[in-house]
């Protein structure tokens, strides 16, 4: 497994080491809690820390203007991404963060290749940018729905490694986080957003039909996980059966990986020194 | 004086009622406390609540993605653009705000009409869009350096009035604010930026040429807030000297103007009753 972070054991394994055939996500068990202290009171606390601590490290990326931060959220419907956002980046200062949220496709986004609308999101300078699902699903709704065969996703897969290599070179640290749920938890959190009817609106009755097709999109993870996942932009799969957990697990990895880049405020500006302002 | 928000004497006449000439922005002290109850303490108590109260009110906007609301903050450097984003829109769902910072053009950019870069950063339907900055700076920084002459501004103004009207048409409410300092409030902050070397970062030293010609400033202000204020894109000026006031006080007025759109969540789906997940 990769050496990153402390949470090696939730990294996949690197396309480039030769470990492509090794991952399967039900090595990973979505109702474990790696990174929970066992107290939902402890836990809660030491995501208001991190939220605190996040903003600090932000403001630093943000006042530096020179390096680029982008995290990935991708999981099945139901699985927090929303939540997460919601829950981590809650103390952030908005002026210092973007999310951008990727829907199915428009006619003009699909008259271009896949990677078009993407790009034009990415960070810029100074900048924590999150991607509500993302270029990935372009590889997971058409496998799971049978129009894209193995040869061309294989190519996909390439373009992307090739994509995020050239941003990680130009500048960008980026995260990619599967949020992982179980089969059972998504049936409840489904079934509790039919049971409450104020909640309808969250509620498209496509989920049902995609909750249908579980098993192939877990095949697809599987596959599109260990086909991306690089040194320059690791794969994480985060346990989502507790919130809290996920919210936890989510947090420590963007601030050790905030804390890897050492980042200083700009040095005092010698011209200046003894200004009097009329 | 228009009638709206319970914030009458603090919103520019409006254009289309002939009172042009009446506005002078030496009628408000920007030093004034209107909104607030004397009380710091009650004031950041009144600020906490306005932003719980925001961020449910967002919620129903985001439920029902029809309306989209917007907010332009326009003021002189240091009048706070950044910390009343920070502070008022603190609680608000990340997810449902987006903010927009507007630099001097790209060469790109000014290849294009001055709205050009504007409209494509028009809220979406169910969005809270925030302008820092704006198109307001394409009047006011040429006017101010002389290259933009009367005729040319009038015409200006008439695009502005024109473009702001069809987003109002097209379900969007736009609220408009000119965070005002006076001269000696913007040189204390200038100069604490000065005086402390990790703030550095912040300074500019063109904010000392703009400085110079505050006065000009003004009387551009002055000019396109009388031109551009109207029914459906108001332009308020919010007394900023006191942070904490400027606060509650777009707090306010944006809490209200939320209220006057009478958001509801979505019906119930009939469709879902008695849906059992699988």
């Amino acid at each position: 497994m990769a050496k990153k972070n402390g949470l090696d054991g939730y990294c996949v394994p690197f396309f480039d080491d030769g470990n492509k055939s090794k991952f399967s996500l039900a090595s990973i068990d979505p109702s474990s809690k790696p990174f929970s202290t066992g107290s939902k009171e402890t836990d809660r606390e030491r995501l208001a820390e991190i939220g605190v601590l996040l903003d600090a490290q932000q403001e630093r990326l943000h006042a530096q203007r020179v390096q680029r931060v982008l995290l990935v959220l991708q999981g099945m419907d139901t699985s927090g991404k929303d939540g997460t956002i919601r829950a981590v980046f809650h103390e952030v200062d908005p002026l210092g963060l973007r999310i951008v949220p990727f829907k199915a496709p428009t006619p003009i986004e699909l008259a271009h290749d896949f990677l078009w609308r993407v790009h034009a999101q990415a960070p810029a300078a100074g900048e924590l940018t999150i991607f509500n699902r993302s270029h990935y699903e372009d590889v997971l709704v058409p496998y799971v729905l049978g129009s894209l065969d193995k040869e061309e996703r294989i190519r996909r897969y390439g373009h992307i490694r090739d994509f995020e290599r050239m941003l990680a070179e130009s500048g960008t640290t980026i995260v990619k986080c599967m949020l992982y749920i179980s089969k059972d938890e998504q049936r409840e959190r489904l079934q509790a957003r039919i049971d409450d009817p104020t909640k309808h609106w969250k509620f498209d009755v496509s989920d049902l039909d995609a909750r249908k097709l579980w098993n192939k999109y877990q095949v697809a993870y599987e596959e599109a996980l260990a086909a991306t996942s690089t040194e320059y932009a690791p794969w994480y799969v985060i346990p989502a059966d507790s919130k809290t957990h996920r919210n936890v697990m989510v947090g420590e990895l963007l601030l050790r990986t905030f804390e890897s880049l050492k980042l200083e405020f700009p040095p005092a500006k010698e011209s200046l020194k003894g200004v009097i302002v009329e």
